[in-house]
């Protein structure tokens, strides 16, 4: 058997996040009809980072265990006429039998998109969140500084998670301004549910003014999900690449 | 009554164009419900330039007479209010009594967006025209040249449109990539039904070695639809902007 991998782009806005669950639409439920119509057989697709109701992503990555015959070249093609518009497969190849897309990645990165023009944009309606209130970006910067290495995020996980234990490396925060638009970028091994958001929606009670800087390292400390801010809107949010 | 000029922009997506037809959905048509049930009274909506089903709006001018108490910073968001997300009034002011949107404007830009990334693109889905092919730019370029000025736009125009004349002006088209997007922007007094996705259209036979660069040039001689290339679809269109 062939361990073939796929990089998945997807507009979440339609999705009730990316994981199957029975009579909901799910990115995870139309891949697995388009992979089996594809292939011929039934498969268990491996994915790299779930990803919420609303949430985009240009470099999902899934992996399946197939003897297709279809050449690799074009397979993205094959899928992709069994996908939605707002779901596409973007590369495929094939990789080590033992390669997982979660268990092998190596760094995540989730990019957050801010819009801050003063009226709403239909370009980007469920595609940034639109907030045209004022933010110091450097008060936004300084506070995450914190947040680099390792940590116990407890504080910015969302309720009702199930995880082993909180501890998260995040390797780099950046902000970046790009005309009308913001940019948060995160890269870190993994992250916590909800986590990316949840320090979106703190940092902008910061660059809001409506906490101080140490805010945020004060909200890390305590180890409570009422210590932080709010969870930031999901259609900011976009999945952006799985390095291995 | 004041002459009030709002900026619209919208995903044309879901309508059927943008002036009001019984029966359909039509951007037109959202906008008389939503300022007429802002200013409390019926309005005559005069609009800078017809939009085709599909095709977008950054910079869309529209402009009534009412003598509304609103004030004209509150406007666009109360209009807003009453819009569907993929509509939105980006801007409002007063003109003079006798400022006409369609009629004073001095020129309008075009812009035709080209995807051409390998595997389709969920964010760019109905927001551009998805050519993974060979393009030849500067052959584009090229053939374009001749298009500048005022000329006889017949072969370029839409079958079934009905105007006294089809003689054009062009001021400018420039071709410029920005990763893989390809924009091409039309600056002109006025267009025909069609003419910018005819030319578009036009233009792409000769940038995949289809037509030779010359093809364009003998096309605006013939003065005859058939003599042109097809009609590059509505998605990859926007009306940028009006300048008065």
């Amino acid at each position: 058997m062939k361990n073939i991998v796929l990089k998945i782009a997807y507009d979440g806005t339609s999705y009730h996040g990316y994981q199957e669950q029975p009579g909901y639409s799910t990115v995870e439920g139309e891949l697995y009809k388009a992979v089996e119509s594809t292939v011929g057989h039934k498969v268990k697709l491996y994915m790299a980072g779930r990803t919420d109701k609303g949430v985009h992503a240009l470099g999902q990555t899934v992996n399946f265990y197939s003897n297709t015959t279809i050449d690799l070249g074009n397979l993205p093609k094959v899928i992709n006429y069994h996908l939605p518009g707002d779901i596409s497969v973007m590369g495929a190849k094939y990789a080590e039998e033992d390669f997982h897309s979660r268990y092998s990645a190596k760094k995540k990165f989730y990019r957050y998109i801010i819009y801050r023009g003063k009226y709403r944009n239909p370009l980007y309606e469920n595609r940034a969140y639109h907030f045209p209130y004022t933010l110091d970006l450097d008060k936004m910067r300084k506070s995450m500084e914190c947040l680099i290495g390792e940590h116990d995020f407890k504080s910015f996980m969302g309720r009702h998670a199930v995880v082993k234990d909180t501890i998260r490396t995040i390797n780099k925060i950046e902000i970046t301004e790009k005309g009308e638009l913001v940019y948060i970028d995160f890269y870190g091994k993994s992250f916590l549910k909800n986590m990316v958001r949840v320090l979106v929606g703190t940092a902008i009670e910061i660059g809001t003014n409506h906490r101080d800087v140490d805010f945020m390292n004060r909200a890390l400390i305590a180890q409570k999900r009422t210590s932080a801010g709010p969870t930031a809107p999901s259609c900011g949010l976009y999945l952006m690449k799985i390095y291995y």
